[in-house]
């Protein structure tokens, strides 16, 4: 193609080359479904399932599974359970792969098939920095049993960076082949995740590849996932239109439009985008201050989503903010009042 | 204040040095109204500038001056024209600079009064890079009557590098003392940014200021005005909520957060964002696909405003995307069809 056509003031040829490396891990099924409790519908499932895959998307992570009794599944939707028969009647064995995710404290070995018994080829298991070593010895009992499997440290940003070089050099001890980098709050700017991907490499062994999932509060998280790749992140999450918990995550259609590499297609997943789109004005992802305000706090995003369901609105996005900052140290945007 | 206690697992104390020097442009009311016609409520437009003014905000861009003809009073609201009387109802003179455009092109000299008979501080002069000679005839003539002036060369990514070399010589020989760097169509992706801002810093002369206005048609336009920070840009444009044309702009509530200096608050302007945020399902800024492929194109936004002002929707985004691709180079992605 020679220069890119796209931005003449701007010739970028020389910025191509590392991202031919980057996979695409799609999870609008299963970080979307914390919108509306995993409920989409099978046949919408199914054509997500055909579009990534005609797509080229390297990973399709399609849901939860979740030990017995945590989830009620009158109200829980196919999705926060994948069982098999679930499983099978959207998707199938393909050049894709099909991830679901665990959540560590709800989930056990025993939950876990041998991989011959399912169309699961990936398991990532969301968990804290303090439960990285029973979430290790989780992971390792799932590759054994067959499973690529990935180990998500959430809430990086509440941790120290000692915190940080503790679980980093516990991962590096370990079996497992892929680490990501989770900004759950969305509270990172782009020199964070330079920082922390950097921190990242630099103790995980040259075999183990890195992932990203940022979150989009603060509308970082395409730029985010940007900066990871700039740095040599080899899986980036993503989702339809952005579809997740909050604020939502990176949207696939800009990353793969970034990458602009042969081996992905957009056209199957924008052909999809309208019946995404049409979800947003009911499950309120996107842009809006609550979940900005909350990933600038470095804040869980529950209050947020709290206040984003509410439809009376009694308190104005100011009242929000003056509440969440009442106890915390002062902003230093805060000036002391005129003398 | 020590460490940023925001992200304990990134020390940052060390990034906000630089943050000092910037200054931050509000443009909600000019660039806002090319989605309502400047059709703003007096009132809403007195509340804006006092929050602006406590907030800290350097300069409020309060709208568009017009040569007589080329806009209908009847359609188009106070903020196309900025006649005096209408702009003393709303704003005074402070601390906060206020601004006015003019569209070359569409501007003459005989239409800039004296800065004495004005509350008007700074003109800016929205161009193109053919036209930057006159341009700068136009803003030094300004300059002569006491303003502080801006070009802003728009369109910047349709230039080659030789193009762009050509006028900031020319702007490099002038008197202008402020030159924006203008992502008109969206493109820009942190790389391009950085790439040109530095290409302008070489250009222009020490005592000569960057600026920088971004679109947010592929979700950069915060995060490229952060690159633009970076790389040692001197003001940045941001509008509340992001409101402006298409996609938007860089919105003004996350630069002051990031900025995060106890020369803002952002509080006064939190307390607007309920109002404009009331207007984004019927102005219907913000991300949307036709925005995306446009910005992604390098297309002139037009295409995408005129299909999201339709309701009916007869195409789908994937027809839009096909529409606009037939005729164009093959984007990379486009795998060949199997053999």
């Amino acid at each position: 193609m020679g220069l890119d056509y796209r931005i003449k003031a701007c010739p970028d040829g020389l910025m191509t080359d590392r991202r031919h490396n980057v996979k695409v891990l799609d999870c609008t099924i299963r970080d979307g479904g914390c919108c509306n409790e995993w409920q989409f519908e099978k046949e919408l499932v199914a054509r997500t399932f055909q579009a990534l895959r005609d797509g080229g998307v390297d990973y399709m992570e399609i849901g939860y599974q979740t030990t017995d009794g945590v989830y009620d599944d009158a109200k829980a939707g196919p999705w926060r359970f994948c069982r098999e028969d679930d499983l099978r009647e959207v998707a199938d064995r393909s050049n894709m792969k099909l991830s679901i995710m665990l959540d560590w404290g709800r989930a056990t070995k025993e939950m876990i098939v041998p991989k011959s018994e399912t169309i699961v080829d990936v398991i990532r298991v969301a968990t804290y920095a303090k439960d990285v070593e029973g979430t290790i010895d989780l992971l390792e009992h799932a590759q054994g049993l067959g499973y690529e499997t990935f180990c998500n440290v959430m809430a990086v940003s509440t941790c120290t960076p000692q915190e940080v070089d503790v679980f980093l050099e516990k991962l590096r001890n370990s079996g497992v082949p892929n680490v990501a980098l989770v900004d759950s709050f969305g509270a990172m700017y782009p020199h964070h995740v330079r920082y922390l991907i950097r921190k990242y490499k630099n103790w995980l062994r040259p075999d183990q590849k890195l992932g990203v999932h940022m979150h989009n509060n603060q509308q970082t998280a395409f730029a985010n996932s940007i900066v990871a790749i700039e740095e040599g992140a080899d899986v980036i999450d993503a989702t339809i239109h952005g579809i997740g918990r909050g604020a939502g995550n990176c949207p696939i259609e800009l990353l793969l439009m970034y990458l602009d590499d042969p081996r992905y297609d957009v056209r199957p997943i924008l052909g999809l985008i309208d019946d995404y789109a049409d979800m947003r004005d009911d499950l309120r992802w996107g842009y809006h201050l609550p979940y900005v305000i909350n990933g600038w706090l470095n804040l869980h995003p529950k209050s947020s989503i709290e206040r984003m369901s509410r439809d009376d609105r009694y308190d104005t996005v100011r009242d929000y903010y003056e509440t969440l900052t009442r106890n915390r140290p002062t902003p230093r945007h805060h000036r002391p009042p005129a003398e």
